[in-house]
């Protein structure tokens, strides 16, 4: 069993950003611009819209504070600044769901605060804290790191993402960005790797060897063309291995069971 | 008995604005900023925490998105545009209550949005459905006029916002801002009026008869010295004249009785 | 002689809007987002960069503060505001122009401030007030109206734009936009249009005249596929009958002679 | 001989920040915030009228773009970034000098940019790129450090900030604010350094020796009434003590002699 997610509703006012419409039909969970590095309450509203009429579950994809920057660029916030500034997207997420008749499932910091909560103790907590105060039953998405480990000590449940297109080492971590040959590009070796983590539960190693991953959902992505095709051929890949793509709810329980 | 609401955490970062801490001693409700005309998420959470400690019941200021006017500039905003904003930040608010062990128990437009809202029936078409999408229990707060009817027609609460410092005319409407007279800036006329308004039901008007007005709550200052102490003469007085201060759910569940 | 006109820059942060490269082959002025409605100072920087190696004119295009709405949503400013807002954002502009060793060449009001301050007197005047401010040289790129003529009066240069995709009245004044048939989008009818405006200083009425209009320049569009081969086929019918495409200082001066 | 200098302009739409009124009789430099952690273009009118008025040099206070974190918070912008942010700012500060009939003299990073173009090289050059593009006779206001090593390797005059609240150690170096004792506070105290500082190029150090520092201006705050007085008393301590104070052009004049 595996989810499927991927970032939407990350246009803002007359901009676009990705094909939505088309990425919906892939996935069963989607992580929500809520306003902060982009998004807006007329695409939250449309969003949290497709979501429900494709079955896909609403998750909120909370950022730093910075609309130029896309949410990729680092801000020295405090904890506290961090734990009411997820508070605030996540509260205002909510409102669009229930306005549509659902609920916010899942919680997936962006860009690089999703980079921080893994490394920063600190970030972490105020993710949790912020999100135990609004629902405990929501799912934490995460990267292991930091923040699954806080998520899971404060009795939230976590569905960690696989990264198919970035290369392990021995040791199971990742090759850092800046040494070459960290990012995988190639579409073939990308699907691969994902049926394989799904399948088998482990990636190739830089060394060749097979390392254990653990691996609730798959992040696509649909902001190019060959980014769409390589989603869609990631799901059909998964469903010819007889992979059952479902959401998080019934993947994490499975895994309870 | 009567409600006494005022509006609160209306700083933004390093700016203040008003004397949070001394209104909390007088009132019964709050306005609360929602980020789009003043506010953010640090205020949001200090304000909804300082209206537990006091017992004040927490309310939202939904805006105008426009903290360079601080939402005192009229924006040709579409209806569609009104109720998702007004979806987003009620929705933001609600997560800071829950995180505070409250709810969010009322809605009242700020600024320019409150005053389009008693005049344009788009725009309160637009509120009502925003608000009954998140929670029908939620009071509107409004003066006479297009809002408070949707409102009332979709089977919401209204609570009425007495006007103490604006004349009236013979027939009951608003002297408008742009005639003289129209704002009264006596205190000993502004306390006077509050307490016949409240307690008989009735303002004098500018051709020297009584006029009757609904007044559920009444809407405090303090972001001025001269204003805090208006503010706490006004309560003081009522307390003499043995008028009950209480909620609006008190005061509204009263008047139904 | 005719000076070729597009919006440019008018991306955010990650943002993309129009294919700027393609236009600039075809402009001789462009007018460039100043950072309120759409552009950043990266995108201002390499947009003015792509003007200099074109050899294209760099114009400001200052707008309501209203990124959501792309400056689309009217907003209730004061004349002051309207002043000091041109101020800052041609200023800002002024900044990258100099940086890459040219300058502002003239000051075109976007959206719904370029309709506001054809028909307001105090926005003209606002306006006026900025420019002549700044540098007396720079040209006022307008439709006819309150604009143009507060700025000739001030002893200002204006470029009146040729408007080929909207209809007009016997009259000479345009068929407003809540009529039907006021807006034409056949492709050929616009082309043919530009083309008479320009070469015979008419166009065709809804009454079947021919109405006399002033026309210094023509606003191309490059935000569809279809508006970026409209622009191309618009330049080659004007270089086909034997019009001179050039700059407005150069077009304004033949006009004087 | 020496400058005084204070951060103005710091309010934002409806909020205020310290009195500006009572700093600019103090004063013949200030550093103006350019909107992007304060400021407006209504603010930044009426401050360079209020400078021009009294007799104050125009600088600009160029900052990260945070207005919600006034300009405190690190942001890991890119050095190109950084260049294009200060252009900017620093051109759109420009605009309301020449409608002032003045100039801006000085640039002056505001806040956490101000810390970190000290250390980072790379931000250093970025800003010394902006400010040379703009205008080689500007004057670049900095603490020794990195900034002011860029900006006089290339060719543009550099004012020394006299830092009078700060502990030094025996090196010359400054007590990191992490360590006890980093901030003088008593205002004695200062008034004392301050005098010194300006009068005999030394201040006293943790480990009780003089140590020689520059400085061409002292940095004056206005944001509580005790800063206030204690500006004023610094500026009469130095007028008592015959120095003349005067704008950096003639300091720096002054020193090159």
């Amino acid at each position: 069993m595996i989810d499927l997610v991927a970032d939407l509703g990350e246009g803002f006012g007359a901009y676009t950003m990705g094909d939505d419409e088309a990425l919906l039909e892939l996935l069963t969970s989607a992580n929500v611009a809520c306003g902060f590095h982009a998004g807006d309450p007329r695409i939250m509203d449309a969003t949290v819209r497709g979501c429900v009429a494709n079955g896909v579950a609403v998750g909120a994809h909370p950022s730093f504070p910075d609309l130029a920057g896309f949410g990729r660029r680092a801000m020295d916030l405090t904890a506290e600044e961090v734990r009411t500034d997820v508070l605030y997207q996540v509260g205002a997420l909510q409102a669009f769901a229930r306005a549509h008749g659902t609920r916010v499932r899942h919680v997936a910091p962006h860009g690089r605060l999703g980079n921080l909560v893994a490394v920063r103790a600190d970030y972490a907590t105020a993710v949790v804290d912020a999100v135990a105060a609004l629902d405990d039953s929501l799912i934490v998405l995460a990267q292991d790191g930091e923040l699954a480990d806080a998520a899971r000590a404060r009795g939230l449940r976590v569905a960690v993402v696989g990264i198919a297109d970035r290369a392990y080492r021995d040791d199971g971590t990742l090759v850092p960005r800046s040494e070459a040959g960290a990012v995988i590009h190639d579409a073939d070796e990308i699907a691969r790797r994902t049926l394989r983590m799904v399948t088998e539960g482990v990636v190739g190693s830089v060394g060749g060897k097979d390392i254990p991953v653990a691996c609730d959902t798959v992040l696509l992505h649909g902001d190019t063309p060959g980014a769409l095709a390589l989603a869609a051929r990631i799901r059909s890949d998964l469903l010819a291995a007889d992979v059952r793509i479902t959401g998080l709810d019934e993947v994490l329980n499975g895994k309870g069971a």
